[in-house]
């Protein structure tokens, strides 16, 4: 079963396009965990276990397991990913982004290591650093297209004339994710969900790629918007978000709060599905 | 101290331009230790203790440890290069790249846990991308910019019509770097050693930042072109060889063989120094 063969599965399974990203930080964790970072694990393991019928995937972020020596933890929640919610596909997101060799050891950390399903990248260093992940037959790879962040205008939002069309960079990324870099039909994009007109732009000029959009709940893009721009019947789109879930309650109750959380953005997302 | 003053006084006490490049691929290590990631560390520190009079820098390149479930030897080698190394400034490339609490996660990975001097990074998600990393000070953060692998035209290449002068990507970047982005003069730039003429492009546009310089040795650039092209007596210059130095033998002298391989390579960088 390929990745995308995976989300469309996920999707129609639990009728969602909500993506939970894990990306745990201790100093807000529910008061009886607070600061523990050797709580991570169990923080997660506990998030999963209340909203795997509710996601298309789950997204956990490795700096916050990397800045507390959490590696071990890591492991243990993929596998916990594995046995106890095998149906849901599971987003490495890493943003790497390196050449040949070294891309093989990253490519070697996120599919064999952690046996993720699908990796994010960055495209700037160009194809021969996608390539060795395109390798791995089956998984997917999300190409960072257009963020939404401040700086994201500072490089994706240039024009290019040397390239036909003009494009803008991020416009640029799309056409290559779609078109020639995309061999096996393993890429899929990220694209910010602060402004709905580009995510309808990249659904333009890639139609048939999974998208992967951060930034709804705490960061604040439109989750309704966001499914008009960017969903299609025959292309996922997977709709993460982190903090207004994780975070939900400070209580001992924060699973069924990140439950509650979690069913009313999935619900949101899916009657924007129409 | 600064990163940049650790880098002058390296330069000078060691009369270098030299850093070794720390990618330790099991596969590839001498014959009585071939294929044991377990003895990762050992390898790594007898080639630093077999160089450590002879550099500007060590990089060790974080991907060939996570694949390998090692952080915890990187952890050591990073602890043996303070212990053993004082003088030589550690640049820990793992090219990170993500926005706001992320970053800040993997600065925290890079400065905190490791304790590197500087650290490589993307420019594609923007300025806030890399701002996390400028609140630790006296630390360095060398940009991806023009990089010498077959797919690095594909986007540092392109010509950017909506920025003033219509610069190559990569062009716009040196900028970036040189000037509005280097608050506190901690940034440097990540220029490959194939095609000296950009050195001097970037060189033109970048007078004062240093220079990482991957790409001389197993990757073939020529060491004195890149010397000429690149090196300016207030801003120094670093360049990379791995391969060639770490895989200098099999046999059990390989840390005596990678002494000899460096003292050759920083001699010859020296003498184009003039």
């Amino acid at each position: 079963m390929t990745f995308l063969d995976m989300l469309h599965s996920a999707e129609r399974r639990n009728g969602s396009l909500l993506c939970v990203g894990l990306d745990p930080e201790p100093a807000k964790f529910p008061d009886h965990l607070k600061g523990d970072a050797s709580r991570i694990y169990d923080f997660c393991a506990a998030i999963v276990d209340a909203t795997a019928d509710l996601v298309i995937a789950f997204k956990p972020q490795i700096a916050y397991f990397a800045a507390h020596r959490a590696e071990d933890q890591l492991e243990r929640l993929m596998e916990h990913l594995r046995r106890n919610a095998p149906q849901v596909p599971v987003i490495l997101d890493a943003k790497r982004g390196d050449i040949g060799s070294t891309a093989e050891q990253y490519a070697r950390e996120a599919f064999e290591r952690y046996g993720a399903d699908a990796v994010t990248l960055s495209p700037f260093m160009g194809f021969d650093s996608i390539q060795p992940y395109l390798k791995y037959e089956g998984k997917g790879a999300f190409l960072l297209c257009r963020t939404s962040n401040p700086g994201g205008d500072d490089l994706q939002n240039q024009r290019l004339s040397s390239v036909p069309g003009e494009p803008l960079l991020y416009e640029h990324v799309a056409r290559l994710a779609q078109g020639p870099w995309n061999l096996n039909g393993q890429l899929g994009l990220v694209v910010g969900a602060t402004y709905p007109a580009e995510i309808e732009r990249v659904r333009a000029l890639a139609p048939t790629v999974p998208l992967l959009i951060p930034g709804v709940g705490a960061q604040g893009g439109d989750a309704a918007a966001t499914v008009r721009a960017g969903w299609r019947a025959d292309a996922p789109i997977v709709v993460n978000s982190s903090r207004a879930i994780l975070y939900a309650s400070s209580g001992e109750g924060f699973a069924e709060a990140a439950r509650r959380a979690a069913r009313k953005t999935r619900d949101v997302l899916q009657a924007a599905r129409g």
